[in-house]
């Protein structure tokens, strides 16, 4: 039910990933939402979170304009993937 | 800075409401994220929510489908302003 990590516009010059989580219920949300806010002041990257009841949006994007995303960010995402396993 | 909820797509037949607010630093939009959890969690309504370091866009539907927004949307808003003054 979960899409993996889509990178846009395309993938040869992505600006950014993005992928959506979706849960049972709020509080399996709010668990992903309390781990994620753990790694991202860990971090100090704050990506764009859009979330109801039981999905999470995460747009992850490089630090700096124009810059493609790379390994950091990969890195980054593949972070957000481990807290999706508890 | 913030702005006033905004009803979309019109006044006249408002669907939703929308609201972003912004904050200071991160520490400020998380304080209002958990006081905005609380809420949610004592309602059992979930608005979606998008966020980033310092800001929030809120967006409150009706429950069901063709219905417009009501009294009760325009309450459950007022108690989340009510979160922004702490």
């Amino acid at each position: 039910m979960d899409q993996t990590w889509t990178p846009r516009p395309k993938p040869e010059r992505a600006e950014r990933l993005e992928r959506r989580i979706e849960f049972a219920d709020y509080p399996a949300t709010r668990d992903f939402l309390e781990r994620l806010n753990d790694l991202c002041e860990a971090e100090q990257r704050f990506p764009d979170i859009s979330f109801g009841r039981t999905y999470v949006n995460l747009t992850l994007r490089p630090d700096g304009d124009d810059v493609p995303i790379g390994e950091e960010e990969h890195r980054f995402a593949a972070a957000i993937d481990a807290l999706t396993t508890p």
